[in-house]
């Protein structure tokens, strides 16, 4: 579930490290050019194998997919395709809070600590900025969107993005009290039907 | 009513300028070391003033008072008291779509530039972050909410905080279709009434 430590489990649990490190080491620098290059559709999975100088196949083996090997090349914690799946089946009702809970619960973790050196990175430099426009129109909430089958599903896409955006920021970066440390459950009562309204409600 | 740019209507006319100036840049300087060393509560008109060897009386002068000089030492493009009473004096009713048109007609103007600049300054210093609370908290949406005289303000601050940090963030730093040129009128119809929930409903 996590694209970003990485190593699958059962490498983990054998010990082994070297190859398997450099291989996603490898991928991950060819990842972040090939992305800044060509954007996220424009990307392919052969490419970015190929100028890591391994096979395709490594890329499914240590990110699941495109869409994870872009979050990990966007230190992004979580593997969004399955994220998108796992509150697709949820369902329309109670999405907004569970999209909440599901983003509090990976961020929390990291005291939202690579989300700070992303803001950073993303205020500093237009490939940065770019990779975030595509990771939340093409991998996440557009993803998300689409899969409700609603109308304007890049307009709440990008409503979507403002709310968790600004929620990431407040949360830990400007570390505004009380949302700073206010229980899960407050955040995800206040911000949830926010959410609820920019998915499936008439705009 | 704009801070930035500062120098008084009558002073321009007459083409007066050094001194002005650089009482104005004195006071800038010196309100950015005492806020961070102070805070916003701790720090005085006067206290300032003497840092910068001028006179109490030129803060109220250059800047309409410590609100001002603060929202300027943050390259903030507006005197945040004016506009606070501004939004107040429409009441309650749609307040929460006459916020988001305010900022967009702040921020549309500059194109965001400033705002950049202060995400940068706010993820990598603390000093910088400290302040962007203060100026959420005590001179923005924490005065907008007591003056509306509502339960939790703290929290409703908070939360209009996250949804506008966020709106600036999506529009103007990473540039988000449709929402980085979406017509104000649809950005206010969208985003309007989660601030007037947040400010407004019961949490």
């Amino acid at each position: 579930m996590t694209a970003e430590d990485g190593a699958p489990a059962a490498a983990r649990r054998r010990g082994r490290r070297p190859a398997g490190e450099d291989t996603r080491a490898a991928l991950l620098d060819a990842a972040r050019a090939v992305f800044v290059e060509q954007g996220f559709d424009g990307a392919t999975v052969r490419a970015i194998a190929a100028k890591a100088g391994v096979d395709a196949a490594m890329v499914n083996h240590w990110f699941g997919g495109k869409e994870g090997l872009f979050a990990a090349a966007m230190q992004i914690p979580v593997d969004p395709a399955a994220l998108v799946d796992e509150l697709l089946a949820g369902g329309l009702d109670g999405i907004g809070e569970r999209i909440v809970r599901r983003f509090l619960s990976v961020w929390d973790a990291s005291r939202g600590g690579p989300l700070i050196a992303i803001v950073r990175s993303v205020s500093s430099h237009e490939q940065s900025a770019r990779m975030m426009r595509e990771f939340i129109t093409k991998v996440m909430f557009g993803r998300l969107a689409r899969g409700l089958d609603i109308d304007q599903p890049d307009l709440r896409a990008a409503l979507c993005g403002s709310q968790i955006v600004g929620l990431a920021m407040i949360r830990y970066v400007i570390r505004l009290e009380p949302m700073a440390s206010a229980h899960p459950d407050v955040v995800a009562s206040a911000i949830g039907p926010t959410l609820q309204r920019y998915l499936t409600a008439a705009l």
